[in-house]
């Protein structure tokens, strides 16, 4: 069954008529052709998510009435927030696809000093765009409850300044892989507090300088390896959210 | 340092001169503009990995000799293989790709009746050799000592008749995901002996049939979810690599 996020919180939406316009509604009607009676989930934008069924179809709308509430918890128990250095290429639109699947809260790219791909500031405005529509995709094909939010484009130290934001902060640092250093994820997530709020630190391709490593060390990031491979710049993400949701949904239930 | 795959075993590489030709002298020599004295880090057939200094470079090959074992462990103390239900577009590519980062040993492509894409004969041996060239490339970037190995294409049978050679074997269903069912996967990982052998069933696009999940389970797949949210067909068995790797190579270290 299709999933669609609604623009508004509609509280009372187990009583009055929904209607759904614009890019939902096109999807709907024009791309699955679907028709009076059939059902979708819906999810508002306080995150409750329910089934309704279409009741009319009218020229640029569609009008639906709710069902039933959809009570299971699709969503993380913790928030994780994906800090990645500017990668090449596409393979942004990968980390917030996959994160998106995987479970992800939010997404920040940041300018590595080691970053070869640059964002200028018009620039910058329409990728985030273009990613937080990639983001509510992945939201709704993976039955989400939450869209996550594309950040603007930040700086190091803007991203340590956001510290104070987060319960716990990881830097992902290769030379902790070569190292052997395999205890400091674990750990970081045995930290985090029920519904608390992780930050992990993804560099471009080429990594993170050692003085930028050394400035999250610094102000308190744990420097972490994600087992003894060495990961590209956006598999690592996937790594992480895929080993929190082992963490906490699969092993600690 | 880059890293390349002998195609001998090398018994006794400590102590002869190593030629190397072919795609890896071209890639050291030609792509990286390696000069002699150069350092680099092999990996024989058998699994040994080395540091080897250039010493010679030739018309056609270049010579090395060895300077230092590499004993770091970087593959997964489990043998995973991965069998996926032939996927639309390129995305094989990206299970290959991706899955050989996280460790994977073994990807055998197959063919579900929901599967869009078909492979005729002629078409699966260039298609099973190309990715065996992502495997080895994403090995070698990744600094694995082995080379994942790309199966035929096989039927639904033939990979119920595989089961005697895995200690575990899953299949990974959607429908376990709604129902809530979330504790085979930790069960089956549990269950693997040291350096067991687990194989992993994910299906295409579509899902797997009724009559397929049907067949798998009577002969003793266990069905498990991979967390709460639907993960796209090429996103799944990154996730069950990345959650082996955290579970053997973080949690129980």
């Amino acid at each position: 069954m299709q999933r669609y996020f609604l623009n508004e919180d509609l509280k009372d939406y187990q009583n009055q008529t929904i209607s759904i316009s614009g890019d939902s509604f096109h999807h709907m009607i024009k791309v699955m052709r679907m028709k009076v009676d059939h059902r979708v989930y819906l999810v508002t934008k306080d995150q409750q998510a329910f089934i309704a069924k279409i009741n009319a179809i009218e020229e640029n709308k569609v009008l639906l009435n709710w069902v039933e509430d959809d009570l299971r918890q699709q969503e993380l128990p913790i928030d994780v927030t994906i800090a990645s250095g500017l990668p090449k290429g596409d393979k942004l639109d990968l980390i917030v696809q996959k994160g998106t699947e995987l479970g992800a809260s939010a997404f920040i790219p940041f300018a590595g000093s080691f970053s070869i791909t640059k964002w200028d500031t018009k620039k910058a405005a329409k990728k985030i765009e273009r990613l937080q529509k990639i983001a509510q995709e992945a939201a709704e094909q993976s039955h989400r409850t939450k869209i996550p939010t594309l950040q603007p484009l930040a700086s190091v130290k803007q991203l340590i300044e956001m510290k104070e934001q987060f319960d716990v902060c990881l830097v992902a640092y290769e030379e902790s892989a070569k190292a052997g250093e395999d205890q400091n994820f674990v750990k970081g997530l045995k930290m985090l507090p029920a519904g608390g709020k992780l930050l992990i630190v993804f560099g471009p391709e080429g990594g993170l300088s050692k003085d930028e490593v050394g400035a999250f060390i610094q102000n308190g990031f744990l420097p972490c390896a994600l087992g003894p491979r060495i990961l590209r710049t956006e598999t690592a993400p996937l790594y992480a959210l895929a080993a929190a949701s082992y963490h906490f949904e699969l092993m600690h239930k």
